[in-house]
């Protein structure tokens, strides 16, 4: 069932549907209101540190407030909501995502997993147990880059990893920094700026974070709920030019044509043939030419391309077939600039590493998925998380990853509520009980 | 030797040189008239049924005059220059090509063939050989698509065979009919319209027209003239659409994508195997795509490509070849289609049937070549020409290639006065003895 059936629990307070533990109902309600608060007319817009992700922070830290919680921001304005433990000294096991959004986006993709901590949190305070170590839910700021350009800026910002010449990105609206906004949202930009860390890997047992699934594969597996193996890393050439030689169709015959648009299709296919072959071998990887175009002012039907800019793009969990892959790119290239007599001109590469989560993690959530009798399968990210952040920071991490339709960052994302509570059911069991 | 080497011929009287039958002189002369007259400060600018054409043809008509030939114009406002023959009643040797141009475009294209005739008949009547048949030099009407959407509108004209909806087609700049064009240059628009041949192919002996090749064949075997097997016909498709299915790149594995890109690479690559395979066995056939792109507003590095938009052109000298290549298209689009989850979408086929040379005239061509020890090889012409209309309405024509560097339709055609002599020389001795 989608999530925006009519509902009166909306018009309830959250706050007594937490109290009563109530998770379903509290899931809804809050789903309904984030969603009233940032519908756009089309779909949801919660611009990064900015008045969407202001107001769904203002209103997730009033319902914990009045569930009984306490709420703090951190000094990279994240908002910390907690549940204090038993031995209070310890780590604390963290959970949570963001809450900001893409223009016209969904209302899922970063708020479930808000959300998902914020009733699992609900549950256990109404099942009066107290966890040995502090709960600790965070509504992350700044997650998406499609307002400054660059993502996991709160996340970052947390343990000191926000590059100071990121605090010079503009708004793609405003045009006004991003170091205004950090600090009208309540940052220590001066702290940020230097690269402090706001927060330590030490202070974490784990973070746990869960997150609507961006692709197609569960939905294609029938199954609830998936349990991250890793985020992909990627290598990424925005542009890469084939260059060839223009001419007339009709009066060159093939052995004189140096044809960029044949050329390039040899390169794909060959990449893809090496794709078919590393699939087989259980490899990680997908491979993605997202653009490709001949020069919009100078081709015609009758002339032979003389120039293609295409972009690549390769992600996999192992940076050892990163490499491998770019070689193999650079390989055939090299193939087919000599067989079709063209020459490719490469942008400087862009680069993130894998971030694999661990495998006693993995095992984990596997035993309490098979406890709770949620049925999973083990699959990669392919989006970067936040939870990424946190793992190349040293928290050992894991991800819940909830079956959803239509991708995200659109308005028709559509996860059911029965799923996410198959999710938050897992997520509960993990922050009472986290990998060792 | 470029043609532009400075000259004192053209301040000379093109006529004198015409009565002197020194045909070099006489052909640099007439070129360079013919490019100050047209030179738009970037190349050569001879619009269809307008000014620069019209400027060509007066010069042309003018210096004609001069060197006492015989000069009309026909009913669809071709130039006509005629040396007569002994024998009166008999069907006409006709030579000539068109004297219009593309926007920018080169000085010899077209051109060449009008120069190529006016020197030929020069030294005929210098030499003071009188023809048994009267050898017709054309100066031929509207032949470049560029100015009204259509080629060959003054051949089309002459042999009762232009559409009357063409008449109506609108002056790329002015907006104003063809029709209005072809009035003010003194065709007789009525019988135009009403697909009354003006000629009929039973007037013709032969036409034989002398054109800059546009390709690269002849500079690449190191060959000054080529003697054309045939104009290629072809099939276009100017937009097939490949819907396939865009979503996240990192998200989506590569069984659960419908990637439009990696599917048309697929379609290219079976089609130019297929190519390579037939060019082989010696089947003649030329595979374009000019147009590929992905969709600008939507398409980005880390967005599965949902749509590409691609043209997709072959041509060829056998009408088997095209029919038999159409369906491998349609065959190769099903399979990747079915293997690969995407769809083809389809726009009407443009259409041109090949138009064969004669054996008779190939052979003839051959013979007279090697008699005046001229190298040549034969070819076929991917571009249209006019002699493919004389060829579609009966006339036994035949056709002469120069050689020439960086194809037509830009300024930077090269084509040396040496070659074009040798080119001069062929004519001249088929304009005298035509085959049989």
């Amino acid at each position: 069932m989608p999530d925006d059936r009519p509902t009166t629990a909306a018009q309830d307070s959250a706050g007594s549907l937490a109290r009563a533990g109530d998770g379903a109902a509290l899931a809804r309600a809050l789903f309904d209101s984030l969603r009233r608060l940032s519908f756009d007319g089309v779909g949801i817009t919660r611009a990064s540190y900015d008045a969407g992700e202001g107001a769904a922070h203002e209103f997730i830290a009033a319902e914990a407030r009045k569930a009984g919680f306490a709420v703090a921001r951190d000094r990279a304005a994240n908002l910390v909501i907690e549940l204090p433990g038993s031995e209070p000294g310890r780590p604390v096991v963290a959970t949570g995502s963001h809450l900001d959004s893409v223009p016209q986006g969904g209302n899922f993709d970063g708020a479930a997993g808000v959300v998902a901590g914020f009733v699992a949190l609900s549950r256990i305070k109404a099942a009066g147990i107290t966890p040995r170590r502090t709960i600790r839910l965070y509504g992350i700021r700044g997650e998406e880059s499609a307002w400054f350009g660059k993502a996991y800026l709160g996340s970052s910002a947390l343990f000191g990893r926000l590059d100071p010449l990121d605090l010079e990105r503009r708004h793609r609206d405003t045009g006004k920094p991003l170091a205004t906004y950090m600090e009208a949202a309540g940052a220590d930009i001066v702290a940020i700026a230097s690269g402090e860390p706001l927060a330590r890997a030490e202070d974490f047992a784990a973070f746990v974070e869960v997150h609507i699934e961006q692709g197609p594969v569960l939905v294609d597996r029938a199954l609830p709920v998936g349990i991250v193996t890793g985020i992909r890393g990627y290598v990424r050439h925005l542009k890469i030019v084939c260059h060839g030689e223009a001419g007339h169709s009709g009066a060159i015959p093939r052995w004189l044509r140096h044809d960029s648009v044949l050329a390039v299709a040899d390169v794909l296919m060959r990449l893809d043939e090496h794709w078919r072959v590393l699939m087989e071998r259980g490899i990680d990887l997908v491979i993605t030419s997202g653009i490709f175009t001949t020069d919009p002012s100078r081709h015609a039907m009758s002339r032979i391309p003389g120039e293609v800019e295409f972009s690549l793009e390769f992600r996999s969990l192992s940076l050892d077939t990163l490499e491998t892959f770019h070689r193999l790119v650079q390989t055939e290239c090299d193939v087919v600039a000599k067989t079709r007599g063209v020459r490719f001109e490469f942008d400087r590469r862009v680069f993130a590493v894998p971030e694999r989560i661990g495998e006693r993690w993995i095992e984990h959530l596997d035993a309490l998925a098979k406890r709770l009798e949620i049925p999973t399968c083990r699959m990669p990210s392919g989006p970067g998380h936040d939870a990424a952040i946190f793992l190349g920071a040293g928290v050992p991490s894991a991800m819940i990853f909830i079956r959803n339709a239509h991708g995200s960052h659109n308005p028709r994302e559509a996860m059911a509520i029965e799923d996410f509570m198959r999710g938050v059911d897992l997520l509960q069991a993990a922050l009472l009980d986290p990998a060792a």
